[in-house]
């Protein structure tokens, strides 16, 4: 019998450290919006993405390469910046070979996390992306963590829903001893058919913070499969096209 | 307009410290076995339940006290003890004005947790006890917390679900902006009609962990509604009828 690759689910940050990051391929996961326009940006011709924790870390490194800086606090460009976390912001004829700096906050510190759990294979994952993802993952038959970015370390739909339907896709081919798997699966099952409907009538608290910012556009982008069907890889501190 | 108390859903021990459980009822979920017991120990005449996070610990009170000592790992009833986390090992001829010393991992950790965290109020919530917790947290008008023991910190199918059960019998008295919470009802939705065949068909994890000790009944009894309806609360270090 073959034995097969194990999947689980990271719902936020804080439960990272319960799974083996040094052994599997780590899926980071910000689907509002962060990861969504990572793919979008790389899709459209970006050079890379360099994900920074901090404004003045993203200022900072902007001067030394003169990258296009990006990244919002409580949905405004942070001061200092001068592009946002919009996909829409990154079409080609304005990221084509450029380098972009993003901040942001939940992504990328379930980022630094996996790397210090030793996670040597980190990719980024959302709706945009989606059958990039599944399919990579399926064709390297290794050990899989799907890592939702969350909100400040609380569960967030959107991520769960994503995650959920990667399980849905890929399980055939994985072992999964995993509820929060399984929870996610179930969810994205009560939701697929209209997910942008699920998140508002469900009272996603992020499709709030975001729909009061006057972004539904952004949302529906960020939750259409395959717009943006590329494989952001992690390497030495860029997101780089596999 | 009515202020309505806040209701969050901490799914992991690992995620309690991200909700302010000084200022609310905490709700100890653990739904196999720990609550379900201690709900049914207490329905039937027990004088208080002691939880206790080691099994040495366990065996010194009960020595001390007198009491009957409980506690299993791994499925068997732990060397030094008496008996173990069953409902069906309390019977009211048997456990009537007995102390009952019980050390469980997940569910004694999570309860620690709360009170390092300044929780001042601390009930235990399972489907044998489900009317008396929602009837209650109705009627004190005071922040909740439902708080799920999970296993090993990871999330769990039962927990999630008893949590969403809350949810759905209680949303209309409460302010909730927490997508644990809504999901965790979600989830209970499409579960509802037949909790026992959606955790053997859904793969929970603990389903199997403990239907391969020869458990079923057990898990029926755990996931039945209203069969053991008091109302735990923890007191001096001790559970206790309120």
């Amino acid at each position: 019998m073959e034995i097969k690759p194990t999947l689980h689910t990271s719902l936020s940050p804080s439960l990272l450290n319960l799974y083996d990051a040094s052994n599997s391929i780590v899926v980071i996961i910000d689907v509002l919006r962060a990861t969504s326009t990572i793919a979008t940006a790389l899709h459209n011709g970006a050079k890379c993405v360099i994900p920074v924790n901090s404004v003045s870390r993203c200022i900072e490194l902007g001067n030394q390469i003169s990258a296009i800086t990006a990244g919002e606090r409580d949905g405004k460009i942070a001061e200092g910046l001068f592009y946002g976390n919009s996909p829409f912001e990154y079409p080609r004829e304005f990221i084509e070979g450029q380098t972009l700096v993003l901040t942001t906050t939940n992504g990328t510190k379930l980022l630094q996390q996996a790397l210090e759990k030793g996670a040597k294979e980190i990719i980024t994952g959302s709706f945009p992306n989606f059958s990039a993802v599944c399919n990579y993952l399926i064709a390297r038959k290794k050990n899989v963590i799907l890592g939702c970015a969350a909100w400040k370390d609380r569960l967030n739909i959107e991520d769960t829903l994503f995650a959920g339907a990667v399980v849905d896709k890929i399980k055939d081919h994985f072992s999964i001893n995993c509820d929060s798997s399984n929870m996610a699966e179930m969810l994205f099952q009560t939701a697929k058919n209209d997910l942008y409907s699920f998140m508002k009538n469900k009272n996603a608290s992020h499709y709030h913070r975001l729909s009061g910012y006057g972004l539904e556009k952004d949302i529906r982008f960020c939750l259409t499969y395959d717009i943006s069907n590329v494989l952001p890889e992690y390497e030495d501190g860029k997101l780089i096209l596999r």
